[in-house]
């Protein structure tokens, strides 16, 4: 039987088309994309078509507003610490959410920490949406960024960014956005949504891991965080990754092609799976909204009574790969900052499973799922005090 | 014909052995190492491997001193600026090279320019090396750092490391060497040399691009320069590359095998292209030292009264791929700052080219170039106005 994977929001399998376009590049193809010769030019080449892939697939006029970056965390630091740099002089107060993934918070706490800045972490309401008129109140007169995430990670809101760059330029401030786990889902257009700054991650829509990117709209001017040679315009040191930018260009093409079609078929996947959810069990609690502001692959559910990690290790038994919140906090007995941003208490923070779904999930996985599940949490509740309380 | 490639100073082709070890990472394999599940335990099992590979090819007692990052230039910055901003209050001064690789040398820049450090660059004899007695001299109260490199990447000069960081030591200074260029050339322990802290790129020993690795010694404390998730023991955030990881440990286990072998072979084809080089043509100079101080694959020769991008551009076209020093500085019209360096002119300094050998490269590579190169090196000649002169 093969295991059944709900953690796209994780990390997800890169697509044999993808896998298929990148191979040649480090075997045969293989030259530095910064050399003179025709093995570096041939390289400099696709790095270049890559570039315009993912400026497509994100709306971004001009190909040289991309710069290549490891991966979805450098591109948070670059756009936060670049810009904390830049304009120092201007200000040093950032507002973002309290719910952020932590690239984002704890590079502001970096800033805090080192650079003598001051941040405003904004609370969310129930469904984790950031307030508009909260954040209007919290800008001062030395604020120069504010960074709220395109969707939430754990929960899948989808933040009205729109309107949160709308208030950034009133008041002329940059404004960035944590994308990581919207590109590929969400259509995004970073032009007519007027975001300054965006961050997303290959290995979040089928492309490898290591490498990401950081749009930064023509004419901003961030202190570059990693120095040495002059690639990426002297925006990022470090040889050219040519194999994973082709991949993650060839995955950004495939993300737009099939985003819409993709989009459609998770989210009746995700509906269906939480209506079932809380028929087939009882006492669960839907973490983020419902509907179309909530990522269409994301599923976060509260099962009282009992311990996350507990039901994640039971489905792991059962060949079923799901999480209780952001891998990268993962090892950490704290429960997640974002359930508890909800105004959960830390006991129902501590009963939260996500379930993300992606590209090679199908109804057979959903009916294996429903299968297990019900009974794994009844028997969690049999050895639970507190259902025995409830009861 | 197969092109003849002598560009391994930039990049190296990954192997067929690597490839193979890497590729079920991209599409099977693909779990978040930092995920409880198992898919995710087994990315955190061979990315544990790996690193223990590391370790082993570079001598260190603990796989945990190793810490996998983007490549190079990120090991690079993270030593230097994690040392400056965890040891500030004790000192801001550092001593580094005049030759090393930009990587070091402009994240120093940024340390004098945004954080107050006050950079001793240190002056090299003809043939690269590092004077002891001057580092002794450039010693202050307020040093917390020397970073000299292993062995330099244009004229591959190997520097007295052993000696260095002696001095180091005597003096309580932390010590870091830019080992990018000699991993997987020749023999490195950490812990006989008495090295605090390693960079090393897997792209450069036939590993894949877009990964690499800090060695930091049990005990030593840097700031993170990556802020987010716990990745790495908390010392570099960011998803772990996981297929990248398993092919730099794949590159290292080959190169810790076949080093000698290959230090062997090169060196010989090294020393016979030189020769031979002297004896086909006129008015040429060896830019760094002979033997066993120079870097087995570095061949680096200054054509008098021509320029090398000219030089460079006519091999091209013969398909053969070289270079006139580091890649990253590539699209620059200065001449090499390690040149020039060494004492030469700057019209000696554009006239250098470095043919740097590796895997791969074989006899029939050597007799296709020496029955090129004069011919080009005489055609450029006739048009120059200073050979002109000089006859």
């Amino acid at each position: 039987m093969k295991s059944k994977y709900f953690d796209h929001a994780a990390t997800t399998p890169v697509r044999s088309e993808v896998m298929e376009e990148m191979l040649p590049f480090f075997t045969d193809i293989y030259g530095n994309a910064s050399s003179v010769h025709l093995p570096g030019q041939k390289a400099a080449g696709v790095v270049d078509d890559a570039r315009q892939k993912i400026a497509d697939l994100i709306g971004a006029d001009r190909s040289e507003e991309i710069i290549f970056t490891s991966g979805g965390t450098e591109a948070d630091n670059l756009a936060i610490k670049g810009t904390a740099m830049a304009l120092k002089d201007k200000g040093k107060h950032i507002i973002t959410s309290s719910i952020e993934h932590h690239a984002v918070l704890h590079t502001c706490q970096f800033l805090e920490k080192h650079l003598g800045f001051d941040v405003t972490y904004l609370e969310v309401d129930k469904e984790g949406f950031v307030d508009l008129e909260m954040l209007r109140k919290s800008i001062r007169e030395d604020t120069i960024l504010i960074s709220i995430m395109m969707a939430n990670n754990e929960i899948g809101t989808i933040e009205p960014v729109e309107e949160i760059a709308e208030i950034a330029e009133e008041h002329d401030i940059l404004f960035h956005t944590d994308a990581v786990q919207a590109v590929g889902q969400i259509p995004i257009d970073v032009v007519k949504q007027n975001i300054d700054m965006l961050s997303l991650s290959a290995h979040k829509f089928n492309g490898p891991k290591g490498v990401g990117a950081l749009y930064v709209k023509k004419g901003i001017k961030l202190v570059p965080q990693s120095s040495g040679g002059a690639q990426e315009r002297k925006r990022r040191a470090g040889t050219e990754n040519v194999p994973g930018i082709v991949g993650m260009g060839k995955a950004a093409e495939l993300a737009k092609k099939e985003m819409m079609e993709k989009a459609d078929k998770l989210s009746s996947m995700r509906d269906d799976l939480i209506s079932r959810i809380f028929s087939d069990i009882d006492d669960v609690l839907l973490n983020g909204p419902e509907g179309k502001d909530r990522l269409p692959g994301n599923i976060n559910i509260t099962f009282k009574f009992i311990e996350g990690e507990s039901i994640l290790l039971n489905l792991n038994m059962m060949d079923i790969a799901a999480s209780t919140g952001s891998a990268c906090a993962s090892g950490s007995l704290d429960p997640s900052h974002v359930i508890l941003a909800l105004g959960r208490s830390h006991e129902l923070a501590h009963g939260s499973i996500r379930f993300s779904l992606g590209y090679g999930n199908d109804q057979e996985d959903i009916e294996y799922l429903m299968e297990v599940l019900p009974g794994i949490i009844n028997r969690l509740r049999e050895m639970s005090p507190l259902y025995a309380k409830k009861k």
